[in-house]
């Protein structure tokens, strides 16, 4: 080994800590906090990123819950190329148009024509299904990737949420009839509530996406929409009817049970890594970012406090501590660093979002006790030591629910029904998500949009009822639906 | 729904069955079974491959075995950009050249300069490296990544075994010393051994490469070979000992134990869907592929043999075996498809390769049976129906075995060990494994490889004897090593 001439200075205690709080300032907050608790950082590529392991464990978690959810619902994974021929851009009219602007394309050119790398995949899987699909006997086809994607934005990077380069899955289904893929399409987005209501604790609004955010080429979109603390909306999962269009463009049909060939209709649907930065900014405070249980890599670390006389035993007991809790299913580990304090490893773990701490002193020992300290509330209270495992698997559920609670009345209070422009106006003005009677005009909703600085359509709430009667707070049209709207990531 | 104008005929029977003989023509042998198996399937992208479910629940049950293992090893999951800056190739000088030629490029260009599509990591994750690591507390680091990775090849595609874009996983760790890092550097590498022997049946031969053969920018490679029936050998996994060169060309450094800065040594590693293609073609035969039962989606698929008046009683019988072996953590489907004959669907999992095949005819439920076949030898007996469970799996696991021994006979019995020149040649010619004395010069190598129109040297085996007063094959020059001989794919 050779000294080399830059000597760098080790990680300090004070870099650890958040400099700037959330309520006063979200937009410096989310990414301090992001890069702090090492759940990604900033590439030398602009507009991409690196999810580190903190992130990137979360993702994993997410992905084991959902391979399991497809398996019940009949879908299995596959890996088309990365790469997509110009022409095959071109054969779906619309959805040419909607992804033309952010497409990234290969230089080398030996193909005769441009390669784009996929932004989505409709077009390179759906040339595959009408070689593959011939008969109703090879229906409903349900096809899942998990995969990078590519849109060239100009915007200014968002860790998780704004990059060029993001991870997710993609689902493409064929059905024989309208009703099947109405009836699936409906499934995918409430598995996606489900997904992030149960797992992520992030509670969501699910609806139908207007004309104008309609998915570029599909006959209607939904999505499921979270809301964030400062006041913008993130769309944060969408399932898409297709309609027949691209299986005519990608000449595909099937030998119906009636002896005649007829053209399927189509399915497509995705999440993405933008869900984890809607966990971190939903759920993080000024200590750090807060990982519910259930996709936490970590579910409980044990913390020793130690001195000099008692180490050992203390050590002991907290070994015994983990194997125990370890055996029971708990994702647990032992803080047993002995060049850091046990207050520098309090900081550190709240930082990175452990949901439950542990805490073992030799008076907990001589009182056969271990002190909890929940992560999101900071409720601690000394539990005995018999039957911990127990005890800590109640803890995690009751923690995993409440940190949806909080994040569920967050939402409520933040939604405003309105009925005039006035009100709809002032509701926008205080950061609201807001219920507006709308006339679902694609050139209203440019207006609207170019009028309040970048106010959009959310989706009309799948729950909503009927605008009778009322008008449109924007054009005074006659209103078709009532529709949510809000700045949006 | 509408009619179109191309009516597709159905699938027809005929069409499934196998037309080329593996033993008499195993180039085209191969990417029929491929296409038959519907494991992959060219794309209309030059060069690219679709991975179909069939293919890639392969690749899924290797990911859940090493992902595991990576635990084990104290090896976290992340993932970095795509896209990789020109400049960064060109600051390790002997990496940029071994790879410059096979790089594509993004036409976008708003960035300053060239961006590459990443055909390995090492330079985009080393630049992130450098931040991260300061101290001697920050390492090991051991980081992997699950991704994509594109390669211009000029060369004539061959499915799994040679495409411009395939999925690989690559390891990137970071050492204070060069102990550990070769530590480690072998220890992945007979993790790789594991894998493709304990998990694939794909028994290999370990070794490390000459100076010719290592990769660009490391200063050893390890590799395990596998050997095909055609007499080529394939590359399955390699373990790089990068030396310090990366670490300076980056600026990674860290503060060591004695106070002083440092420049650490790292390693990369690698395996990836080529694995599938060798696993296919390995144990593939003239009925179609044949999946060992550690790595197959479907262990054991039950075929009722139907009439119409058992009918009924034979599938509830069915019904309850699925269930008990499911319940049992086997991998199990029922083929109820009542549109095909038992012997199509014979024909059909035996092309698709599942290990093990049980039928249930009205017979067998009088005396209480149930016929077992095994796909990969043929061998078919009766089993009570008392107790399946057991039985499938110890059946399971006697496959699993069988199909290694079976690939081991074909690997030991293709080995020759010789001395001479002449040796050297006839060997070559009936395509065999050559185990040679060589001088390991490069120019030298390169001369044996255009005289004998490809043939490369595959490793050093790690167990290798010194090749004590003996000269080297080809040059006649005193011998280094005893090195691996073949064509390779």
């Amino acid at each position: 080994m050779t000294a080399t001439e830059t000597k760098k200075e080790p990680s300090k205690e004070q870099t650890l800590a958040m400099s700037v709080k959330k309520a006063e300032n979200l937009a410096e907050w989310y990414p301090e906090v992001v890069l702090k608790a090492q759940m990604a950082d900033y590439s030398p590529v602009k507009g991409c990123m690196v999810i580190r392991p903190n992130g990137y464990s979360i993702w994993e978690a997410m992905q084991r819950y959902f391979n399991e959810r497809l398996r019940e619902l009949k879908v299995e994974n596959a890996y088309f190329p990365l790469f997509i021929p110009e022409s095959f851009f071109k054969k779906e009219a619309e959805h040419a148009e909607g992804f033309s602007p952010e497409v990234a394309w290969i230089a080398n050119k030996d193909e005769g024509e441009r390669l784009a790398v996929r932004p989505t995949s409709e077009t390179i899987m759906y040339d595959m299904y009408g070689k593959w699909v011939r008969s109703y006997r090879d229906l409903p086809l349900r096809i899942n990737q998990w995969a990078n994607v590519v849109r060239w934005e100009t915007k200014a990077t968002k860790l998780f949420l704004r990059t060029r380069e993001f991870l997710w899955q993609e689902g493409h289904c064929v059905y024989e009839t309208k009703e099947q893929c109405d009836d699936e399409v409906k499934k995918i987005i409430m598995e996606y509530k489900a997904l992030a209501e149960g797992l992520l604790a992030l509670p969501v609004i699910v609806g139908k996406k207007t004309k104008h955010e309609t998915f570029a080429g599909a006959e209607y979109s939904l999505t499921i929409e979270t809301f964030m603390p400062d006041g913008k909306a993130l769309q944060s999962g969408t399932s898409h009817n297709l309609g027949q269009g691209f299986a005519r463009a990608f000449g595909i049909n099937f030998l119906g049970r009636d002896g005649q060939s007829h053209v399927p209709w189509q399915s497509s649907w995705g999440f993405s890594t933008r869900l984890i930065g809607a966990l971190i900014m939903t759920h993080g405070d000024d200590k750090g970012v807060v990982i519910p249980p259930k996709v936490a890599q970590t579910q409980v670390v044990i913390v020793p406090i130690l001195f000099d006389k008692t180490k050992d035993v203390v050590l002991a007991e907290c070994r015994a501590l983990t194997d125990a809790l370890k055996k029971d299913g708990i994702r647990v580990m032992l803080d047993d660093r002995d060049d850091h304090s046990s207050g520098w490893k309090f900081n550190d773990w709240e930082l990175k979002g452990v949901p439950l701490r542990l805490e073992l002193g030799p008076k907990d020992l001589e009182k056969k006790q271990v002190m909890l300290v929940h992560r999101h509330s900071g409720k601690k209270h000394a539990v005995s030591l018999d039957n911990v495992a127990d005890v800590v698997h109640n803890e995690l559920e009751q923690i995993q629910q409440e940190m949806l609670a909080k994040a569920r009345t967050f939402l409520d209070a933040s939604i405003v029904q309105v009925t005039t422009k006035e009100e709809f106006l002032d509701a926008l003005e205080q950061k609201k998500l807001v219920l507006a009677p709308f006339c679902c005009e694609s050139t209203v909703e440019e207006e609207l949009k170019e009028a309040t600085g970048g106010v959009t359509s959310r989706c009309i709430p799948l729950d909503a009822p009927e605008p009778k009667g009322m008008t449109c707070v924007w054009s005074g049209k006659p209103a078709k639906a009532m529709v949510y709207f809000a700045k949006a990531y």
